[in-house]
């Protein structure tokens, strides 16, 4: 048998050489070197406290809202852990049980173990449970004041793995193009390098609050299929994430019947549907736009459960809804997803708490309302003070969150550290964040990381550390960026 | 702006024309037409009870024991429970709570609850929460008498994606190709497919208990070579699915040796390691081999929660160990694992407990430990028992499982079924489950799903029927069977 001659005897079969190259140039900074280190920087002060000039690393990197103490929904718990150990729920121990948990959690419970015949322990149909879909499209229905069906509806293991999926049915061949705002979420950049497909970049308008451009659009389509690309498909991330902007309904409208003219599949990633803190840009789907117009586009939306006030990122879970989709590409969907069986049960489950909560007149109605309301006033305050820090400071200037959970604060860097950086063969502005989580332990995640206009800087910090230490996270982040400014720039302005 | 020209404005812009061809081609028997049906006959029993031959639908297509009313182990059950809904551990709760759950489920769950702050709602570290990696590889060190290193142990959403995800870096172009056992579980082919790589068959030994020829190895990847393939690693699944075949040590010995001269990398599909009825080939792990052979070659293993007597299938969880995997590979391969944020919490819980079950001495351990006996040895009987059944009949033949949860009986299929088949454009084993199906409700997989060799028919049936009802599902494979030889081939034989 003649020997593989390509790999000379000694060297690893499996290297960076002759690996999948399309995973080699991938791109994912929300998890990128300043996370890993801001995990060493953790153990070290779990390994030896007091040897840094802070106490603790506050992750402000990723949206990840009971990582920093975010109580989880009391009623989705009570259920969850029902449902696990359904032995609570037997006759000859029911009446304890009664003493633990609301009769509303037992009966949901109840209700939903019989969606799986009691086996929360058992692989699902692959689009998953269809009492689950049903509710989601009742959920849908409600909130767009249109019809909904669960046979359009496709629960996931959370929004990653649908916008993974629904991309990886897109893409044909590295002639095709897909429409991405920039700034961006990096699964998109980095799923798209993955499936060997070609990014095409619209920008956001700093300006105006991050809306979007129709001339942008314009722009960014022409020229990428004047180079030859196949534009087939437009992702909008609203809220936006990192942008925290909301999109208006005229924008909306624009951007459906830009890929109506265009012949566009449109992906609306609306996982902050829920995270909104403007008066004047209350939530509306592109579900609900499509349906009023009567449009044919395609559109693909998705909606998860780590995000709004649940924040349930651990347990994986959310869906897409599929609306206009050819009915052959439905059958390949569901082939895909079956590949790799289904999606977990409690994440499924989660989803129906999600879309179905307690009603007025439940048990836990007053409860769920109320832990709910706390999490958004509170989401709402830090939001605002947080932008008001970031704009009370020199060389940086911040749009207001009117959704989501992040900001996206602009940072004009001195020329200094831009050479310094350059010298060091790094991005300044990644070399800011470091030097930040070095000195603060306040972990967030460079401009670079999600796009940004050519020579602006920007980073993305999450206001989710817990509202008592706010004012603490603040005054930190302050510190830092007041003696590097003056370091730097010579004075504090 | 110039529209789209490929695409006639009506058309659908995502069609099977102009979707990913490589999702196209791809082929998941294991959730293909039969088990399609099988769930429109469950609605229509459901809609119309006794308007079917048969009262409820059995599905031998998937090995999902909870389905079938396999017990969840109650130890893992009370622990994910209290990891849920942790206000039952707070001191107002804890008198009432130890009313209901023993003491070392309260104390896991204190104990595993501590690994992530409390917090099961948050993302983890996306290779899986750092201390169950730690008991993972503790628990290989046991097995198998070598060290192991949590460095190299990845925790995933159930084996597939780690499957997905290994396979996923290793084919870096449509020259690459990956040798898999015929019969194989279709999630090798199905991925391959998916990847544009070649799948290079090489079969198993029907005639001596599905143990693997290295003679047929080097055919194999001989044949492969001589046609440009670049085979860059090797699938062996033990214990097998769809066989129940074990292979011996001195086997796995040769399979480590073939990679090590042929510069393959191994990848050992294991999740059946503890499903072993065998006396002869008890379960040796390729890692052990590769351990005390002191072998160079890059070992990928995978487990699993969703098999052995745990059965927790709808969860999602299992992990990958990788053995002499090239540093940066591994760099590589987390950040894969970075995109898709992390694998559900309580799914990476239960491989904790899987891999430190109760100990001597636990509240909990002669529970834990008789509720997995329990399991275990009525699996045991039960492949007996099919096994024995399948031999009795005219025109089959099957091994005995030696471990897994299925046998692949072979069927003679009369040729004037075959002719019928062709005549209808089918697959004869296809149809030969189908009309087993519409006969029965059983519904079970043909063996053109796995692979076979050509011109002859098997199919795949789990034994997972629960024991009480084992004798009526016997019954009605056997009436089915006679019915149909006696039919086709005009006598019983
Ligand atoms: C815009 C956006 N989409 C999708 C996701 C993925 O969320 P998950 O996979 O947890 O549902 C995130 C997570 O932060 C996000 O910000
Ligand atoms: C051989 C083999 N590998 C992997 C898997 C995937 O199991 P899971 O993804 O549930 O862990 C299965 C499931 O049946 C299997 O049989």
């Amino acid at each position: 048998m003649a020997s593989n001659s390509s790999n000379p005897a000694g060297a690893k079969v499996l290297s960076l050489e002759t690996m999948n190259p399309r995973v080699r140039v991938m791109e994912y900074a929300v998890r990128g070197a300043i996370p890993i280190r801001a995990e060493e920087l953790t153990a070290q002060l779990k390994a030896q406290p007091g040897s840094l000039p802070f106490a603790k690393v506050t992750p402000c990197n990723i949206g990840n809202p009971q990582q920093l103490k975010q109580k989880p929904l009391t009623f989705l718990r009570q259920v969850s852990a029902l449902m696990e150990y359904s032995e609570l729920l037997a006759p000859e121990r029911i009446e304890q049980t009664r003493a633990l948990f609301p009769e509303d959690a037992i009966a949901r419970a109840q209700r939903n173990l019989a969606f799986v015949d009691g086996a929360v322990g058992a692989y699902t149909q692959s689009l998953g449970i269809a009492e689950i879909r049903e509710d989601v499209a009742r959920f849908i229905e409600k909130r767009d004041g249109f019809p909904a069906s669960a046979s359009n509806i496709c629960l996931t293991a959370g929004a990653s793995g649908a916008v993974e999926r629904v991309l990886d049915i897109l893409v044909s061949g590295p002639e095709v193009g897909v429409m991405i705002p920039i700034p961006q979420y990096p699964l998109y950049t980095a799923t798209l390098a993955h499936l060997d497909a070609q990014a095409v970049p619209y920008y956001l308008q700093e300006e105006h609050d991050w809306q979007l451009s129709i001339a942008d659009l314009d722009r960014a389509l022409g020229e990428a299929r004047a180079r030859g690309v196949d534009v087939r498909a437009l992702v909008v991330i609203n809220p936006g994430n990192p942008t925290g902007g909301c999109l208006t309904e005229a924008n909306i409208e624009e951007v459906v019947r830009f890929c109506e003219r265009e012949r566009l599949v449109l992906l609306a990633d609306e996982v902050y549907q829920t995270n909104i803190y403007t008066e004047t840009n209350p939530f509306v789907s592109f579900k609900k736009v499509v349906s009023r117009l009567g449009s044919p586009v395609e559109l693909f939306s998705f909606h998860s459960i780590s995000k709004g006030m649940i924040g349930e990122c651990g347990r994986r879970g959310g869906y897409y809804e599929a609306v206009n989709i050819d009915d052959q590409v439905m059958g390949q969907l569901l082939k895909l997803a079956s590949v790799s069986l289904c999606p977990n049960v409690q994440g499924q489950m989660a989803v129906d708490i999600m879309v179905n909560p307690p009603q007025p007149g439940d048990a836990s109605h007053a409860q769920y309302t109320a832990e709910l309301d706390a999490i958004y006033q509170s989401m709402r305050r830090r939001a605002k003070k947080l932008a008001e820090a970031f704009n009370s400071l020199p060389n940086m200037s911040c749009n207001d969150a009117q959704g989501a959970m992040y900001l996206f604060p602009k940072v004009e860097l001195p020329q200094a550290f831009v050479d310094e950086a350059a010298a060091l063969g790094q991005q300044p502005d990644a070399l800011y964040c470091m030097r930040m989580l070095e000195a603060t332990g306040i972990s967030v995640v460079p401009g670079s990381g999600f796009g940004q206009v050519p020579g602006t800087f920007h980073f993305r910090s999450t206001f989710l550390p817990p509202e008592e230490l706010f004012d603490d996270f603040i005054a930190g982040f302050k510190g830092f960026h007041l003696d590097f400014i003056s370091r730097y720039a010579g004075s504090q302005q």
